[in-house]
């Protein structure tokens, strides 16, 4: 039994902050028809991406609410579900998610070739900051907009693999692909929203892209998996969004990765069969892993150093 | 107070099987003295410095006792225990340990500029297999010669900062760099001797280099701290080594890396205040770290994948 997969890295260019969820949803379904003609049995689209990057503005009540889903399919992504089905195309969608009971997340729902719900995952790790800083040239209101949520990084068995999802800033953490690597994840899909500009420490902003990959190429070389990152990018509201969409192998090594800041598709032949080489060999967990000496990884969240030496 | 250090990375190239500890002791003093001119206040050996790297061989007995240390430092050792001491040059040694209860380890040792010894470090995840495979071009039975380090990972506060030493394999999992990022570590030593060709998985031969280096630099970037991987390189009795040992940033980049496979000094300065851009930011573990989530780590030694679907 064959397992290959053809995945789509769907990049989304900006989204104005008065586009219609209808007109992000049209470009969408135009990346979905490119997938389909390209052969594509999974496109992953960005983190938040029926809307503008809304956490950068300070917002509440009426306004915050309609940058949130309160059913999905909704009324305007019905079309991306129907459009999946049509042509056989799974799909890994973004977007701000409010629940019945009043949550609020950062979610990522997979959905599979007829269309219907496989899996939902809540971001995890939530960057920026809780109170509005107006020293900002733009906020990062994320921890105030959002749970973290509540279910950790789980996998699904779906598109013949084992797959599991991040968002964003979950990629810069080792643990979020640990846990899914302890849990055999073979492909990793992963949106993102990322602005050029990290305003705690500029001197970040030329590495963006650098660190981009790095997280990225060596969380999927130390477990073993195919990682997919897929950008909102370019100039959107006056803010600069990495691009560099990309489809990482088990190697690490990039095999595809986008060549714009705009809609673009960037497809590659994903082998599953790849993951082995790696979580056989040097990374078999159950072999080499030293379980005994991670203590702290659990243990303590913040760094403690050793307590200063007197000066002599 | 200043914070900056500068740092040689003393790269070895091979040692032949037959070279006495004596000839590679006045190999490694050459970059003693050539540090010290270049102002150098900490040199950095590889993994297993003062040999060759026996694993590579089926040994017992007196043969095998005859790679490891019983006293650090011995009669050969001492010279660079002295010049260390003449010249305020500290320095960071790799050698094969054999305790006076007869315990094997794959150990490091961290010497101050007066010629103390300030810490001994020892390998925790050994690479490699238990028995010997005849099948395999060469070698590498780590697991059979040495016992895992008991101790783990620790961090000592010395030459201005708060330093912390992994061997070899050790820089490919990123919980080694965890660990230590959790005690505050600022900078990481590492030697290594990794062969090029890797028998279970070919593949992998020609991508040693950028594994070794993405393997690094994420471990850096993702804990906010400096690392130095120093490498024993070159064609060492018929085994190509990796060289490219290399000093990083916490930013992740390679400001300083060998441009020979040979013994050769490579030497950067190191700001340790530039940890803190890395560790009271995107990597403020206190406030972003969601250790709830990361049980898995801990708690399970090897990967447990999803049952298996149901064929339809």
């Amino acid at each position: 039994m064959s397992r290959q997969l053809v995945v789509g890295a769907a990049q989304l260019g900006p989204v104005a902050r008065d586009e219609p969820r209808e007109s992000v949803v049209a470009r969408m379904l135009e990346l979905l028809h490119a997938g389909a003609a390209a052969g594509c049995q999974l496109l992953v689209y960005p983190e938040l991406a029926l809307t503008s990057f809304f956490p950068r503005w300070d917002l509440a009540g009426d306004e915050l609410d309609s940058f949130f889903e309160t059913e999905m399919p909704g009324p305007a992504t019905k079309a991306l579900f129907d459009g999946a089905a049509e042509l056989g195309v799974g799909f890994c969608l973004g977007y701000a998610e409010l629940t019945p009971e009043g949550h609020r997340y950062n979610s990522q729902m997979l959905v599979a070739r007829d269309g219907s719900v496989a899996a939902t995952f809540r971001k995890v790790h939530l960057p920026g900051h809780e109170e509005p800083e107006p020293w900002r040239p733009f906020q990062h209101l994320e921890r105030r907009y959002f749970e973290p949520g509540p279910a950790g990084f789980g996998v699904w068995r779906c598109f013949g693999g084992v797959v599991g999802m991040m968002i964003c800033n979950d990629r810069r953490w080792p643990e979020s692909y640990r846990v899914l690597g302890l849990q055999g994840v073979e492909l990793i899909l992963c949106g993102y929203n990322t602005p050029i500009h990290y305003p705690p420490d500029p001197g970040q902003d030329r590495l963006q892209g650098f660190h981009s990959a790095l997280v990225m190429q060596s969380g999927a070389y130390q477990n073993g998996t195919w990682v997919v990152g897929v950008a909102k990018a370019g100039r959107e509201e006056g803010a600069e969004l990495l691009a560099e969409s990309c489809i990482i192998a088990p190697s690490g090594e990039i095999v595809a990765q986008a060549a714009t800041a705009g809609d673009e598709l960037v497809v590659a032949t994903v082998d599953l069969d790849r993951c082995a080489h790696y979580k056989d060999t040097v990374f078999d967990f159950q072999r080499y892993r030293m379980i005994e000496q991670y203590g702290l990884i659990t243990s303590r969240r913040g760094a403690v150093p050793p307590p200063a030496l007197d000066e002599e």
